[in-house]
């Protein structure tokens, strides 16, 4: 598809080597890419044995260069986030070891916010502070977004289990697609990993969170065992599906991005050829683990109530899941 | 208040002698009225040892004709409803034995739609049909609806603890206050619940909605432990209740009824006034008992469907209330 473009070369770093970062790191590595990976609790296992992916596609195994610090990786040209949003708040002490005034970042991550956060950590500025204008950091063109469309589940210790999709979609943060787009395209491109190049990355952010608002929020809030045939079954939440994607539609537009009315059909009738699937929130709810409340709910909720819209359904969907985490943190 | 008015007489059954309907009851019987009472598992301890309400007014006893079967009670002049609305499945039987053509029906329960179904169970009509001409059944007249504002609880078979409140609200389902409507305020009055006539059911309905939508659906949707003071403490859900009550300001708009702007407001005032409350809803529910669904969120939702328009937030907190009540059914 950007066969004209050079693949983008130079040094890798994965940042969150689970089910994301492995998966897509592991294809680039194969492909023959200089990529190095920062571990934690799986650093031992793919040291000896090499990160493991079963995929749809055929199984394969790699034996790359693994890091468990950021010192120890180093600087890199290119640094691709995975980490879970939930973990954001360690990106700056990451950042500072793994990039210096030239590296690109990308961040795969789910939700909205990721990016901005990213660019004002590379401006040294608080991660928390919520300033619009963002976009207007000096650092801002070094960032990248790529939301990513891929179903995989971390079996074991450095074994990635691949079982649907797989693409990306890749945009800058500031501004227009520019010639390191496309060869960032096609190094993925390259290496079995299908990547469309976006003109707005926002579009494509709020486009993924038409399914995510409801279906990872009702994965949460409706537990247990709300997956998408049982949201789809029950009339009730499913209306209310429905209706809190016209929600996510509206705070797009207040947000200056114009998603297609029928979005919301499409995602519903999508939805019913699923089966039962369990959102990511949700199987993060049933495991204990923390969910990614924050960038898949609170910040659009909160770049609709500053462009002064009533989103009252993904308010309290909000509510619910941000009390439903906190509560099963306190435990 | 009502002096002007003879006070109703005849004889009076109650239908539900839990904490409301026992304590009601219980007063009129103080007062001299002729009032039975109809029990299930309280029956033989009310007829050993009597009916005890332990007031903030004064604690008494009563010693009232007491039946464990409808037939045993027979028809009564005046029929008073305070089932859970979760058992209004149980009333065509138990109206078949305690009215007749003259007999006049007035609840206390919660929520709407309950004075639409016993004016159909009075037609012989189905209780489930949604029929919205219900308020032209030959038999709507003589249906009553009193919304009443009481704290108080069962501690034991036959004994009920009164801790705030009192009072009822008092109105025809079908027209305008009549000579009846006033007997039966001063019947109330003249037994010490103070009792206000109405010019119309259907605003003090909805009116009592704005509190009941959000405090009762959160407690339930956002346990456990989501009490007022709780869900008043935290930003999100505190938003998502002031929400709630606007769209059921606009849910009774569109069903004819023009609710105060400034009563959403107020009624958070006066939340922030009331400690850590905890909704009939979530006691029940943390008790695992049905909780009140369908009066308090089904109805109203169903009657903003109907009027075509929507309730995203009020649809949701439905659906997940409908789904936990469900889950602890089944369990």
């Amino acid at each position: 598809m950007e066969e004209t473009h050079q693949p983008f070369n130079g040094k890798i770093g994965i940042i969150g080597t689970g089910a994301l970062g492995g998966y897509y790191g592991a294809r680039l590595s194969q492909a023959g890419f200089n990529v190095h990976f920062l571990m934690r609790s799986d650093y031992d296992v793919v040291r000896k044995r090499g990160l493991q992916i079963q995929s749809i596609d055929g199984d394969f195994v790699i034996h790359p260069p693994v890091h468990n610090s950021a010192q120890s990786m180093g600087v890199c040209d290119l640094l691709i986030i995975a980490l879970k949003t939930t973990d954001n708040g360690a990106l700056p002490g990451l950042l500072a070891f793994t990039t210096d005034d030239k590296s690109v970042v990308l961040t795969l991550q789910n939700g909205l916010g990721n990016e901005d956060a990213l660019a004002r950590i590379l401006a040294g500025r608080s991660i928390e502070e919520t300033d619009p204008t963002a976009q207007s950091l000096p650092t801002a063109p070094r960032v990248m977004g790529g939301p990513a469309f891929l179903c995989s589940t971390r079996v074991a210790p450095g074994v990635i289990h691949h079982t649907e999709y797989g693409f990306i979609r890749l945009a800058e943060f500031a501004g227009s697609p520019t010639e390191r787009t496309h060869a960032v395209a096609a190094m993925f491109e390259s290496a079995g990993v299908p990547c469309e190049v976006l003109e707005r990355l926002d579009e494509a952010r709020w486009g993924k969170l038409i399914w995510n608002v409801p279906f990872n929020g009702l994965g949460v809030a409706a537990s247990p065992g709300a997956d998408s045939a049982v949201i789809l079954a029950d009339p009730v939440l499913s209306r209310a599906a429905r209706q809190l994607m016209d929600e996510v539609i509206s705070a797009a537009k207040a947000d200056g991005v114009e998603l297609n009315q029928s979005a919301a059909e499409q995602s519903m009738a999508r939805t019913r050829t699923m089966g039962a699937y369990k959102s990511s929130m949700q199987v993060d709810y049933e495991l204990g683990r923390p969910v990614e409340v924050e960038a898949i709910l609170g910040e659009p909720v909160r770049r609709a109530r500053r462009a002064g819209i009533a989103v009252p359904a993904m308010e309290l969907l909000y509510g619910m899941v941000r009390r439903a985490d906190q509560m099963a943190r306190d435990k």
